[in-house]
């Protein structure tokens, strides 16, 4: 893709600075005559919102989204959209007047203050500018919108991993995801998850996750090889959200360790007479297109950057010098990063639903 | 990207199935004056060639490319590029004739077959069509394309694990990588893959495998943050590399892992006056943006389907039944993925090259 | 190009209907650097604002546009681009209430009603929505941020002809340009049209126009074969212009009246021991690249469609009425097509310039 | 649209210079199961081909066209498409051996010559490499393939003007198309026709054309507003030709005489209760999108560069000189541009085809 666009047909294009006036995005591509509210969209970035508990910033942020285009009432009154340009956008409201003296003329390790400044030659340091978190609020927005349009296709997320320590997949109950602060669907690793990050918050550290997100209902024959895969996209996408290191499909980099026997899901005849995978290596993937299995996708957070720990470092001028990256910040930026992971997964795959449909028609 | 074009400025297109009469691809928006010879070319598809030791394929192709347009002598004789697209063309020798009766009418277990058929109504089914890995050589001449425009980069490849045998990373040599059939950097690892995949091989089964592909040289400021991030184009780029599950950048998905201490690369000056990193988990990218480190990218190759075991599987009709791979096949795909992967590296640096030159003129 | 977004490295997205909230643009690719305040867009949107003369729409807007985002000062306390996304906002705040019944239910011939409803089932029908000129204010402000990327390039544009009223060539004046409410480089023309334009408007009628656009300073070499080449690229930009029905480079039309001898541009070398092409049939593009010469386009606007004769149409149930289109328009709109002509060309050469210098790196 | 590819959905590639070994194309996107032989292409290459006639150049070229890829027999035996890139290949048989000093270093007044090598720094002179006319033989092999996916829509195409000499429309008879060499509707303007290309020939001179290129059974609907209008697109395909200069929808430059009465085309009821203009001045495109009326496109070709009167010029030294060009060329290289505007027609139309299907679903 290319700059502040993804997508094909379905195009998500963002735009804004953490501490700017607004930040927002365009949805282009979108069919006519789906029910859209901002509430609809609200929902979402209610789920991504800042200050919610203890494990976030503490920034506080509305999140309120406005529709600007692309909706109109239809015969029967109802909100829908129009087929054209979809402008969402959400003010900035809590950039709290500060200093910035020290982020504005040395490099947080671990941030993209240096490479912006590299490439640029000058960056918006207030609270990260282009290169913050905040802007997968636009995401989230868009991936409302996105999800609108694949009615058939449940969207979920959930944490996997803070840290060293892992869910226990015997525990696996998506109804519990919502019931933590972690998006956890182990009740019992929240827990652990709450005393250890507890204790990075207290120390002023971070520390990074891992996340899944599965989307089920989608139909076997999305995708578009060779160079417009489905995994592909999803890889773009993903890889895309800032902090993320690491993508997997299905069994990921662990499918360096299995045997050809061990990989390769075994097909029956289930008994609705559909096709029955008899395991999932694939992640709902193969050859680049959808197998009609859920789509596994996973991908890896960094810890947040932003740590109380004095840092070595470089000024503007080339000087070495130590900073302190003061300020509210995620200790696990991870968490926050499910409600973005499941946006992406929906963006991706409505572009693909309307590719599809539009080169085979059905 | 879209369909079977990867790349914004640099741009490559391929075409061509297992069986047919050729393979190709179209590269676009390569800068003139450029000196290009097929030897040029010839010298990485010898490299990822099949049929040179007895861990791949028997399958014997000269792999012979041929340059058809682009490129013309200037005012000293010498062949270089005009800056028009360049045509390369793969002609296919070994179609061994034999019967396909088995995949043609059932699905082998993590191959293509079945996605392809659920999405087209029909496939090529000859050794895999389009879906071959036989693609892959297409990637390998236009990367040694891309390779030619940004001389001052070294891309190097390197199987860094096979099943669960990895590399010892403190016996890591360049210099060794081409002293054995494996592309390892440890020699000693290699003789362990040896034996293993001698077992592997003769009990007609597969297994995964891990690259590493490392571009050192890149200057800082390549990329095109939210959505054409280096990293991300990284990840696209090897997630569309056939039977790849995982992709990774620096510190991957052990990021995970991390407290932001012991993740955030801490920057001094070196010797030379320039940024010195004292790490490099970010793999060389910041934000999206090289940040003039080693770009580091690995991904996970899965193990080759083919295998002589029987497998369940369905046929075209619905009907279960079971399917065995005869044919010649790699035990361990993953190591022809080697010039594979740093053809991909080359073809994204290649189009951040042009795409950072373009918007910031240096 | 694709939906809403025009360009490939210079990219602009619009959105917005003309009685929504608001529309806008967001202008990706821009290099950083560039001195950039609302002031230098607005100055643009002036000229192209309806209400100034008698011969445009009396719709009130004051088309104040706001940046909100991409901009930062630089060391020097002065508003520059950073290099990421700048979004662009302008309210609509005359969207006058009144009773759309008449349009709600009956296609207006010539205007979109008919194609949009067939399109995508559902209209915003208030003012055209999302087809009417009104966009046109968001390629004037995007149009203004590409002028300041190519400072040497002089782009200025000029009404040439109204209904059968051309101007006389002999008599063509930059500096009238600004002098008459036409943007007319010959004021006996401008005169003309006054008493013309009095008569059609009185008569609630409408009537065509041709804009000529020129573009001086363009180095020779910018342009991308086959299919990316300037003069499609100016054709493309052109065409996608509300009520645009024609579109010429140079001679045009007219080339096809001439012989080889009398289109050929034959080139001498100047006293500044440039080449001095001793015509400009060409309009300084030969195979799709640039010559170095003025670039010269002209465009055909078509009348506008809303006036007050009443007109044989159908409904959307598909019975046959009559309808009359009241409210403000223009009796020309090609009036205020000549600083959306400017615009399209600054957007494209933005573009072309950005390319050219990302492949041949000067 | 970008370097050498055309198209969104529907995506053509072209390569190859005029004297190199081939020239080709991969055409991209193409649904699958649907019928396609070469001689499916053969027969409108047939129709472009030179020297059918003495109007033409009498360079002789089989334009023998092969498909390499993306094809295959169904179950039925039927060779059909695969969904897979389809890349299309024609041998340069006919590059005659001689001295191509003269153009090597003087640049043909016209012609590309002088501003390919100021952007590339190098060109292939032979024959006028990439930017010779007979990389037209792609589109319309491209075009052969599009025409198989919208097999509802006719397109035909129709010389209707040579220098000065118009055909009479009220004599229009498209079987006279092809009884003719020039594809002339009209038989009278043939002969007038002949005898004046004989002139023109005898002499060494050359002469212009406008070529008119009609699509029937456009369903309302397609096109893509705003930046991916119908006509937009077909503005850019047209221009895209070689030495076009000039392109018309509908009313074309004419729309700037009429008054708005005149313009808007009324609808009515037809006999079988579907929309019925009155008139075609938009020439079936209304707001960018398909009204499902003929979609009607006109193009003026220039004339051939290539005369026998000696030019003045300049060398790539920078040296004033004359030159004179020799070899086989059209005295009117329009002829053969009608069958490649209807190829660059229903390459557009194929395309808006899958577009508006992806987006709308029907």
């Amino acid at each position: 893709m290319s700059h502040n666009t993804f997508g094909h047909l379905f195009r998500v294009t963002t735009w804004g600075e953490s501490h700017g006036p607004a930040i927002g995005a365009v949805v282009d591509g979108c069919p006519p005559g789906i029910g859209l509210e901002e509430a609809d969209i609200q929902a979402y970035l209610d789920k991504r919102k800042p200050g919610q508990s203890r494990f976030t910033t503490q920034r506080q942020e509305a999140d309120a989204v406005k529709i600007l285009s692309g909706v109109f009432p239809d015969a029967s009154g109802k909100q829908v959209t129009t087929g054209t340009p979809i402008a969402l956008e959400i003010q900035n409201t809590d950039q709290r007047s500060k200093d910035y003296g020290d982020i504005k003329e040395s490099y947080r390790p671990g941030h993209a203050d240096f490479s912006y400044d590299a490439k640029y030659g000058i960056r918006d340091y207030r609270g990260g500018g282009r290169s913050s978190a905040r802007e997968t609020a636009s995401r989230v927005a868009a991936g409302a919108v996105a999800r609108r349009i694949i009615p058939g296709v449940k969207i979920r997320g959930a944490l996997i991993q803070i840290g060293q320590i892992k869910i226990d997949r015997a525990n696996w109950n998506w109804d519990e995801v919502n019931n933590n602060p972690f998006f956890s669907p182990d009740a019992t690793a929240a827990g652990h998850w709450a005393d250890y990050l507890d204790k990075i918050r207290k120390s002023g550290s971070s520390v990074g996750a891992i996340i899944e997100v599965v989307a089920e209902g989608v139909p076997a024959g999305w995708g578009a090889p060779l160079y417009g895969k489905l995994d592909q996209d999803l890889a773009s996408a993903m890889m895309s959200i800032n902090a993320v290191k690491g993508v997997e499909i299905g069994a990921g980099m662990g499918a360096a360790e299995l045997t050809g026997e061990q990989n390769a899901d075994e097909i029956r005849i289930g008994n609705d007479g559909a096709p029955d995978f008899l395991s999932n290596n694939a992640g709902g993937v193969l050859g680049g297109i959808s197998t009609g299995q859920p789509v596994v996708c996973r991908f890896a957070v960094k810890p947040t950057s932003s740590i109380l720990a004095s840092r070595r470092t470089i000024d503007r001028q080339g000087h070495e010098t130590e900073i302190i990256t003061k300020g509210r910040h995620d200790p696990c930026v991870g968490i926050r990063a499910v409600p973005v992971g499941e946006a992406m997964m929906a963006i991706v795959l409505a572009d693909h639903f309307l590719r599809h449909r539009g080169q085979i028609g059905v």
